[in-house]
């Protein structure tokens, strides 16, 4: 995959950064349907390997956020490039409207008790950036009964600045943070819900209320480049995939998770010389 | 209470703060213990009568940590001061060993699940403190398998950081922290040790890693006053009790307690015209 330059999706951390720019078109033109296939098995296996390496060593976690709009392909994609690693090793979180205990809690709470531990993948299907998404456009702070003198504002800054410092702490417990929006034109949104709405195997995907929040896709857009902008950093960078041709969009997301293991280089535990005798009269005694 | 001035135990903001300056034998001359006790007793009616308020209102919470050496008297504190509160808005958590899960997780992760909901009190008894404190003077950052290159100079002040951030995440979730730091000379922990092992009813409590804790009582103030200095802030104060005399010790503790949910301004939810008319309703409704 090295013709994929993942460095071209990552979002800068200079906080600017012009969501308008990217073609959510992009793809490799050279890239048959078959080679892709064979290209997404490769990476398939590669990832199992290095997350067999991973609980192995046990002194790194992985943290992988998918954030987007409806039908962007947040649930293909965690399927596709995640099947064939060991469940074991691995939890998927799908967030969907907090409980009245969530919402009675500070916001961050429920996301930080599904954090992975060290050795292990853990996936966010959505995630605690909703807190700056649908709660900002849809107006849903009220439902948190926050005492009035912290609703002024400074409120999505001290959200922007919590993630920031909750992805910092994660970081340097040894989990890294790797986040992905999934970047979709309206106009494929309305070719994939019509799709929704015509075949009815797929009609479940459907809700009335993905409508709705269709009517507001400028101020989705909107909210998304900011959170870009405001929380894209070293430690925990934000990737921009073009995913109007999914199957392009998805070998991308699968080259930075496995450069993003590569990265930590990941090694099965070397044994203690005492170990090492433990081991060895293990052997001796298992022959008799 | 109004002769005890609570300022005068709170540890400045600045980050200087000198332990040694503080005589463990504090207490009021002119009280008699039976003062005390109407004392402790009228305070411990003003909480149970504000918890019942923070419950109603709940759009405020409240986080009280103790830290402080073995028989400084956390239990004893938590005991005399919340009695007569009622126990559904309380949670009290005794944080002890940390098991094989909650250390393969970022440090934060088994004390931020647990923190209160708005509308509760959360008592901490020991708390993520321990991670500047025991972990650090017993060393045993090795058991928490952090990736070596975390590992250096910066990983304490990245845990003060971490708590800083997190407090006030707290905070501006309407969930109010206060600190209180119980404060014994080592000769008057000595009494203590000795009354647990003459006593038979008082055996329990002592254990005789207490003793290997206690060589280490220098490096343990020299780190107990590093916390202090970095952790004392506007939003979450640490008060630092003079704790020799217990139940001077304890009256300060519930005064600022007591002062902390007065400042909340807490009331009763108002209800809008529609819950009036709901409520007026109801009333005509079950006189027949």
């Amino acid at each position: 995959m090295d013709w994929i330059d993942t460095e071209a999706y990552r979002v800068p951390i200079n906080g600017r950064f012009d969501l308008s720019t990217q073609d959510p078109e992009t793809k490799d033109n050279g890239l048959s349907k078959l080679q892709a296939e064979q290209l997404t098995r490769e990476g398939v296996e590669r990832l199992a390997e290095l997350q067999n390496i991973l609980y192995a060593d046990g002194r790194h976690g992985l943290l992988i956020l998918f954030q987007a709009t409806d039908a962007a392909g947040k649930d293909s994609t965690i399927k596709h490039v995640m099947s064939g690693v060991n469940p074991q090793g691995v939890k998927v979180y799908s967030f969907k409207q907090p409980s009245v205990e969530e919402l009675s809690h500070n916001w961050l709470w429920r996301y930080s008790s599904r954090v992975p531990a060290r050795g292990f993948i853990g996936i966010f299907n959505r995630s605690y950036y909703e807190e700056v998404l649908v709660v900002k456009v849809r107006d849903l702070i009220g439902q948190q009964r926050l005492p009035p003198n912290l609703l002024g504002d400074s409120l999505w800054k001290w959200r922007y600045d919590d993630i920031n410092a909750f992805e910092r702490h994660l970081t340097n417990n040894g989990i890294r943070v790797v986040k992905f929006f999934l970047n979709i034109s309206k106009e494929e949104q309305r070719r994939r819900f019509l799709k929704r709405l015509n075949q009815p195997s797929r009609n479940w995907k459907f809700s009335p209320s993905d409508l709705r929040e269709r009517d507001s896709w400028d101020e989705y857009q909107k909210a998304f480049e900011k959170m870009l902008c405001k929380t894209s950093s070293v430690h925990a960078p934000w990737y921009c995939i073009p995913m109007n041709r999914k199957r392009f969009g998805r070998l991308v997301v699968m080259k930075i998770i496995v450069e993003t293991l590569d990265a930590m280089n990941l090694s099965y535990p070397t044994l203690t010389s005492q170990q090492r005798a433990a081991i060895d009269a293990a052997h001796q005694s298992i022959n008799y």
